[in-house]
């Protein structure tokens, strides 16, 4: 009976999926709410939720019912990328064994902790024994990986942040922006120098004036309370489950401006994440698609529309109620000048969307250099140094705002920082493409008016969940695969238009 | 190597005691923080962490580990008590079979829901058919379980909450306060009756106000916040890990009084947590005893001390303070006189010291005849109101004041009322034994001084785990078994003194 085969597929994996969303909620309270008492049980309780996910992933009897059900041929199409899904889960998670799993495991926690200490010093070798352990590591599951999926080893780590991700496909579209976005960057800022600085205005702002007028936008963009939370946390993130979407942020009483952004792009990703297909909740087919679309729909919403004249001519009214504030910093230009200004600084995190490429084609140099043995950790910080001189014509002073600033590597995350820029690039080409199909959103936008645009992007991204690849959604909604062109247009337009 | 497999079976329950602590943040979270709309989602989660520590305690492997273990004579009495405590585990979750455990699981919530509506109509019928199909399957768990451990039907449902409690030792305790409290509670109403009311005073109370002056006693209290948290929930209780507690309350703008003395009551709870065995974390040796000890550190703390003149002459000034009151309604002597109201009524979880083992003594009796099928559950509602007619002279109007305020029965809780009053009863004792071996401590809490007693609790309580019986930890600390005879002699004091 190859259907009851599927559908003790689907009861299984139903379980695991209760057990990630669990971590998930866990994840969450211990950057929302945990004592830092809690830290050591807390660790512990995700790592035996990890372990129990990774074994009922991995079992036999997974391994014999996805045989079975693959010759199941009743199955209709999501069923059957239901089950494509499944196998993809499975052989990606049995691909390294247990030790090797476990090995990763600490070296990973070892490294963190070693960068934790390395960054506060900004000193580099503190944690280069540690990198230095980890990195072969990383390889050794990479190449395990690219064996088990007949992928080269860099696509097999891409293979678990983006699915059906492929350096070959990377490489041109990051190849176009190097050669775009130089030129781009000196036109802006000449651009910039020109105009001279936005006026400005002073605080504070209460947070609880902040937390309301944030929570009106999410409302106004769809995000539904009955499923979801907006909280504190030190890294805003978007974390829980499709039917409980927990998205955090982080107030500065001196200026509203940062947290009502990082609001919104965690509201693009909450938006995703509910929209995922409800009928088949806890099933493989139902997650979000990979990093890249996930990225592109908080990109979509903070970069394509919240940072837009239209919004803020729409937003800009309901700010200086918010806070009582009146003046030419108040003004819709004035907001858009200051969420529009570029300015290419040593910090991935605070870089703006003409910069941020830069410090991705960067990572990614670097990481892939890494792993093929072409440069060693020991020559890391030089190399950054270098790569961030030819790229944005900066040197930084230190480690800490060098190659110790991001978390990523350390705790051994290879091939996640594409993600940043390919998310960008698939955001302006997903907003093109919905401005096309429906004349009049920029006009809705102005207005307050999302629902169209939302509507669009739930019938041709959210609700597709992971039926089809990242490849075929893009196609599907846009008319071709992932190119750098509409993000090209975009900056050009936004920045010198 | 026998000792090899006493180590194995630490690991392994400590991957079990991982998942009950996840579980038990997911818990918190559901009555704290959860947007209704994660329910359906947070049920599942909760259901597949609670089969997997069943099957993880129900295993082949830990049965042969405990046989292999059971033979290790190099075992100190730490290691042995916890042997024994895994074995308790791991007999009580193996008598019943997977089947019989979610048929149970599935009659709970079926009952549990149809119980809600029989509530909110006020209507005894409309639960009636869920209930009369759970009793049975309890009926058939109780019997399965006292196969296994030797004992009777009632006193292995009773193991669960209460390792060790046997209804022999309750029927003379239960026996006695029946004796004692009618003419006790006659004596208390006269001489209430001619005092007259104590003055009172309106509110409101900010919320914000309330919750600063709960914090203020917790952490006199010895609450840390370093290792628990304060928050609201619909119904109060003490949540999550011994190293990361949680507390609840309820804010009535109105009256701050109940919403503190809940704090100081689930601040009891929180510092037995807090106090167990720290070197033991996350073995069963280091858990709480049962549920007897555990209520007798809510009520020592709250109707022991915090109800004290003691205590409401130390907390008079700071609540004054807090609230900026002032007149006779402010005075320690009117909240003393306030908080030791008596009133009978039908409602438990609103009734005085004096009245609530009435409450629980009906309880009881109903639960064991349900059990032993001299009661059917259709007469129920009546024997209910003859009993609280006999034990209290009053009559339930409706079955929601009647059979229908508790949750317990109709989730498949039985066994657990009479911890309630067990518990008030083992608090008098202990608090009458602390006052005996540290002279000074009545004069210290009316100083705010709490160590004493706290350290006295650590020492021969909190910090005994489940290294010992309860019985064995009240001998060590109080010099004999539990008996009614200090909480009877605390009663005559505190009312009629």
């Amino acid at each position: 009976m190859p259907h009851a085969s599927y559908k003790r597929l689907e009861e299984w994996f139903r379980r695991i999926s209760a057990l990630t969303d669990a971590g998930a909620i866990l994840q969450w309270d211990l950057a929302t709410m945990m004592p830092k008492g809690g830290a050591r049980g807390r660790a512990d309780q995700l790592a035996v939720l990890k372990a129990l996910r990774h074994s009922l992933l991995c079992s036999l009897e997974v391994a014999q019912l996805l045989d079975a059900a693959g010759a199941d041929v009743s199955l209709d199409d999501w069923q059957r990328a239901n089950l494509e899904e499944m196998r993809r889960a499975h052989v990606l998670a049995s691909a390294v064994g247990q030790p090797e799993v476990e090995a990763l495991s600490r070296a990973s926690s070892a490294c963190e902790a070693a960068w934790r200490d390395a960054r506060a010093e900004s000193d580099f070798s503190i944690v280069r024994p540690s990198l230095e352990a980890l990195v072969p590591l990383v390889r050794a599951t990479a190449e395990a990986r690219a064996k088990a999926l007949g992928l080269d080893p860099y696509d097999a780590l891409l293979e678990e942040y983006e699915p059906g991700g492929r350096a070959a496909e990377i490489d041109p579209i990051f190849a176009r922006l190097g050669e775009a976005l130089p030129p781009l960057l000196t036109a802006v800022l000449e651009r910039q120098a020109e105009a001279g600085p936005p006026p400005e205005f002073r605080g504070p702002f209460p947070i609880e004036a902040q937390r309301r007028l944030a929570v009106q936008f999410m409302e106004r963009l769809g995000f539904d309370f009955h499923h979801g939370r907006l909280d504190v946390s030190l890294h805003p993130f978007c974390g829980g489950t499709p039917d409980d979407v927990r998205i955090t942020t982080r107030y500065d009483e001196q200026d509203f401006r940062p947290a009502l952004m990082g609001v919104l792009h965690e509201t693009g990703h909450a938006l995703y994440e509910r929209g995922l297909p409800r009928e088949w909740r806890g099933l493989p087919v139902a997650d979000a698609r990979g990093m890249v679309l996930h990225e592109s729909q908080s990109l979509l919403i903070e970069m394509q529309v919240c940072r837009s004249r239209a919004f803020l001519a729409f937003a800009a009214p309901l700010i200086r109620a918010t806070f009582g504030g009146s003046g030419p910093a108040w003004e819709a230009e004035a907001l858009y000048r200051h969420y529009a200004r570029v300015e290419p600084g040593l910090i991935r995190v605070n870089a703006d969307e003409v910069t941020y490429p830069a410090h991705v084609i960067l990572r990614y140099r670097l990481e892939k250099a890494l792993l093929a043995g072409t440069l060693k950790v020991a020559d890391l910080p030089g190399a950054w140094a270098e790569g961030m001189r030819d790229l944005l014509g900066i040197t930084p002073p230190d480690d800490r705002s060098g190659c110790l600033q991001d978390i990523h590597w350390y705790d051994g995350a290879f091939g996640y920082f594409p993600t940043y820029t390919l998310g960008a690039i698939a955001a302006a080409q997903l907003f093109d493409a919905a401005c096309r199909a429906e004349p009049g959103l920029t006009e809705g936008i102005a207005a307050g008016e999302f629902a169209p645009l939302i509507t669009w992007l739930r019938t041709h991204v959210h609700s597709q969940g992971s039926s089809k690849s990242t490849r075929e959604i893009l196609i599907a909604a846009t008319g071709r695969p992932l190119d750098a062109e509409a993000f090209v247009t975009h900056l050009e337009r936004r920045y010198l238009g």
